[in-house]
């Protein structure tokens, strides 16, 4: 790799999040945040330090490979993270480990939290956890290329290891020029929502968070009980609506904004999406009414709706103690963790377009079973999907359940604060990006030890970045130059 | 499909079956259960009332392709089980549902049963239950193979249906021969294992039901405590070898009567499953030691590695109460029933062949992801895989993923009788074959709904037919003459 350049982009983005630093460093002052003033200083002179060094020149040989895109990312999202988790650590409202857990599951837009009692925390924090879900949502090396004024062309390499999904489509010829629209959209979505929220009649510090949070389908909130506790069917509504939102592919809105409102629509994910969340919210409602847990049908549908929008989007956001729900309604959330947004949205999971893929490559092997030499393409949109990417696909869903699998496993070794249930949902939500599982981490993973918050901060680090770039961190042949 | 010959088959099989039937008809009379004498003897005229009419007249045309023979299996299975449920259900002793499903378990060499008070049956039916694992662990098909005296060479599609592993290899020119081969070891091994037992001081019927559970692994036992109930150390250490030689590929052992010994040890597979083996050993025991769950290392040890060999052999016999171990030994086991023993065993779950070449595909993804263009193969025993090997074992760990999340959710539709932790490992030890899960199904499958029964019923079809077989025969193209 060219350990120059990458320096100098880590230098960037060193110095671009220490300036979005500033924002809950502002906080501090406005709410007389003393405690935590002084963690967010050292942590914007910490990363100004750190990153200024190696972007005041910019290196004569600027290309960037596969190999070198991939080991930025995953580098310039480890470093972040260990920086972002400063200021809780110096503040002293969490530990070293606790900060890292809380700064990655913000990042990555988990939304897990160690935190037990949210709404002690100061706003500066508050501010900080959402904002980084934003952030995270849509990658900070997008924003980058966004920012920059000329870009290798090269450097398709981050965004492709950045941005979600099977394939990367540029929206116009230039990556920039994609990199800003994506960017436009995103700061409109959010800014529309922070405005719906306030005119449901939430406070303004409250509205900017939720909409961060939504944006960038992370689930941290500043209630305890999330955004169950505004007791607020608009509230609900509105959030719903985003989540939803934010789990569609960009490309969608963009196309839509230029007109093509057709062509917006015929998207087969999108209808997939649709199908998914229909169905799930149907499983869910039936085994919620078959149980009674609810008094009448629309309260049902309140709660069931948004459980499965709030876990399809993977932003995780509660209305519910889902917890105490009946099996055949956590089953289902179970799954749909699984499942994900569309790639291109901020949304973890395995991607909707992933699942197509592969229910199409599995219904095609059934039929290849009887007639071995018949060659049919796999059809997304009607166009003929590329055998390399449906075999990538496969194997990408096969790496995901390995690395699943191997996770139950390694968490269950911190036995004190496990059982079978929270194992097995806890790696779930860690590796779609989630937030919570059932049983122990149902509220939050401030029981868990720190041998297995380790592995859940991999585990989060895996799903946001696709496995690869944090994979290849561990192999030595991807760190040699050139 | 040639459906003259389908049928022909069919009759056949129905026949031998009948046959076998006859064991325990003739031990209704040495026991004197007149209970049961009249269930038998009404099968055993049915299953030759409905095969014989198909079998007097030899097809002229005898190929049997991919397709034909896929769905013949099926057929087979299927109606094998729809008779052979009829012992339990006309002597009383279970609904038609129950009874299927058990003999279901029992053909699958699942063992999981809906019996409760499993020593207050009749010798007959206990008889029946693991004699069937014995007859579905090698396939009524391989039987048909090896008793015909000459078979058309398209034969080898209903071999492959029915030998469990991504690849079947003849061992010697004939497949009548290898049939044989495979038939004789065995019933030799099985022999060996009464003999051991009866030794250990096992009653004779005990030391025969036992053998021939471990020789399928499938894992009825004639006690309501399963293998534990005896208290004896000898009779576990007797179960736990013979577990485990029943995991090893049959080919290992031909190679080793054969003389050639080196060539035998010299399989990777085999020292994968050993390597499997220990280190799941070590984590249970572990996880046992750390909890202090018993008195002394020694007796952590015993039932560590039973349960270990237990559900990596896929048999689920039970000497130690695991619903109650400490996560990390349930996690522990929750993977191995995933893994499974060797391909071209009895055993279930995926194979290790499969995990392997899993493994080895996921390791190349890593590496290919820096460097897209190089080609590198799979390699196992220092040979490459083909490619299309490698791509089949991939879309097969898909499916059998995709299938085991729309299982957990279908059968959490029976709510009553369901928690999140039975559904999750009640579909696990159903698709892997293996018998006992966690929670409301540690012991048996008694209190489960019968529409969840029937998803378990082809969950565990699916699982030892390995996929496709089953879900051909939803596929009505499959069914198309010729």
């Amino acid at each position: 790799m060219n350990y120059r350049m990458s320096a100098y982009l880590l230098g960037q983005i060193l110095l671009i999040v220490a300036g979005f630093l500033f924002v809950p460093f502002i906080l501090t002052f406005s709410f007389g945040e003393t405690g935590t003033q002084l963690a967010f200083g050292v942590t914007i002179a910490a990363m100004t330090a750190a990153g200024l060094p190696f972007v005041i020149k910019k290196p004569k040989d600027t290309t960037i490979h596969a190999r070198g895109g991939f080991l930025t990312v995953a580098l310039a999202w480890i470093i972040l993270s260990l920086f972002g988790a400063m200021p809780f650590a110096i503040s002293g409202h969490a530990s070293f480990i606790d900060g890292l857990f809380e700064i990655v599951s913000g990042f990555t837009t988990t939304g897990a939290t160690i935190f037990v009692e949210i709404e002690a925390l100061p706003y500066s924090l508050l501010f900080w956890r959402s904002f980084s879900h934003w952030i995270g949502g849509m990658g900070v090396l997008v924003f980058v290329i966004a920012v920059l004024p000329k870009t290798n062309a090269a450097i398709v390499h981050l965004a492709k290891a950045e941005i979600p999904g099977p394939q990367f489509g540029k929206l116009v010829s230039k990556l920039r020029f994609t990199a800003r629209i994506l960017y436009g959209i995103y700061i409109a979505l959010t800014l529309i929502e922070v405005v719906a929220l306030l005119a449901c009649g939430m406070p303004v510090f409250d509205s900017f968070i939720t909409a961060f949070s939504t944006a960038g389908t992370g689930g941290f909130s500043s209630l305890n009980a999330s955004i169950g506790g505004y007791n607020s069917l608009a509230v609900e509504i509105v959030t719903m609506i985003f989540m939803l939102l934010f789990s569609i592919n960009m490309n969608v809105f963009y196309l839509i904004m230029i007109g093509r409102v057709k062509q917006a629509f015929r998207n087969e994910e999108l209808w997939w999406l649709f199908g998914i969340v229909f169905v799930a919210i149907a499983l869910v409602t039936a085994s919620l009414m078959m149980n009674r847990v609810y008094s009448s049908f629309g309260e049902t549908l309140r709660y069931s709706s948004y459980q499965v929008i709030a876990f399809v989007s993977t932003t995780g956001f509660g209305t519910a103690n889902f917890d105490n729900w009946p099996v055949l309604a956590q089953s289902t959330l179970f799954v749909c963790m699984f499942i994900g947004g569309m790639a291109g949205s901020t949304a973890g999971g395995l991607k909707i377009s992933r699942v197509m893929i592969l229910s199409k490559a599995s219904g095609r092997a059934i039929k290849k079973s009887i007639s071995p030499r018949t060659v049919v393409s796999v059809k997304i949109n009607r166009k003929n999907v590329e055998e390399n990417v449906v075999k990538n696909v496969v194997v990408y869903f096969a790496l995901i359940m390995i690395i699943y699998f191997i996770s139950v496993i390694l968490v269950s070794i911190e036995q004190s604060a496990m059982d079978f249930s929270t194992a097995v949902t806890a790696v779930a939500t860690c590796l779609n990006n989630v937030g919570p599982g059932l049983s122990k981490v149902a509220g939050g993973f401030a029981e868990i030890g720190v041998f297995a918050k380790i592995v859940f901060i991999f585990d989060m680090l895996i799903g946001r970045l696709e496995i690869y770039p944090i994979l290849l961190l561990f192999y030595y042949k991807a760190w040699k130059p050139v």
